[in-house]
């Protein structure tokens, strides 16, 4: 018999075990003893707040996806020209991002071997395809440039903005902002919603060359 | 017994069958026997043209790194103003991602486990780093805007040009060029290198604007 500890799990603080499990570990190779080990609870436990695993995943990536289309609601998102609404989307998801990491980590990571891995790469698709009518709607407005094809440029922007995950870690809790933390904090206390916007919308050459 | 194939293979289409099994099961996950049954040989086989498996890891990541480095003394990255030896570079990192497509995905996957993994990763940081200093050199130059932190600039280039590896697929042999081939066909038929330039360099919205 293991010593487990008290069950003092809310739903949100089992699903953050879970989800740091699924990203270290993969969903595929996650079992439920895996989690009850992180999570130091039995197994029957587990099985008090969710039904298994893949509604520990349904969850997760249901945090990340209605994060992301909040944004598409939001008045920057709806109002003015199509490129300033495709810029404050972009800013905004970069933004969600940052603030929901390990939940928008396992969303980019979803392979698609089951029914809910599927609903979460349909509503990614989804989220590109409005994002790629705005940048199309920019095109036609003569904001954006004609030369390059629309579909190759979200999946571009996409590529810039969802790297992030790969690199980008949150300042440690109490740590100084835009002076302190060296080379590493450096990067983080940047301001990277705002540098990929520009990078993305006006590129990296100076203005007028 | 099996029925094994007879060894017909070369170093080179054996390291091919290897880098597919190590980009499907990920390099932790894949054992002798995975590659044994892959390539339709014995294990025993593989022993005579390989140690083992950290040597076709090491074979196929030196391939895609030595593809990397060469682009850095091609006359393109050393001759000229650095915005342009910059750009040079970043249209071949492009066209080696698309050439060597398994074999830069690999290198873009490894985690850093064994003792090859960490002296890819070590090599990695060491090329991005070279591009960085180029970066750096076009800001002072004046052709590269000021306002955005060089490390961040790079991750971001970066982020867009190996987000290729996860959507980038080549054309199948003898598939029509720029008409035909449908909608999936006409991404990889654009010029990729070239608007992965454009987009970084120039961004997207229209000049002027």
């Amino acid at each position: 018999m293991t010593t487990a500890k008290r069950d003092t799990y809310t739903p949100e603080t089992l699903l953050a075990v879970a989800v740091r499990v699924f990203n270290e570990r993969g969903y595929d190779g996650t079992s439920m003893e895996h989690l009850s080990r992180a999570a130091g609870i039995s197994k029957s436990s587990i099985y008090h707040h969710v039904a298994g695993k893949e509604e520990l995943l349904r969850r997760a990536v249901s945090r990340a996806i209605d994060g992301l289309f909040r944004i598409l609601d939001e008045p920057g998102a709806v109002r003015g020209r199509a490129v300033e609404r495709v810029e404050y989307v972009t800013r905004r998801t970069v933004e969600v991002l940052m603030a929901e990491l390990p939940y928008v980590t396992l969303l980019l990571r979803v392979r698609g071997n089951t029914k809910t891995e599927r609903w979460a790469l349909e509503r990614r698709r989804e989220f590109d395809q409005r994002v790629s009518a705005l940048l199309k709607a920019a095109v036609a407005d003569g904001d954006l440039r004609s030369d390059v094809d629309i579909r190759l440029a979200t999946r571009l922007l996409f590529g810039m903005v969802n790297s992030l995950v790969e690199w980008y870690r949150p300042q440690p809790e109490g740590a100084a902002g835009g002076s302190g933390g060296g080379p590493e904090g450096a990067l983080a206390a940047d301001d990277l919603p705002g540098t990929v916007v520009r990078l993305a919308f006006e590129g990296m050459r100076s203005a007028g060359r």
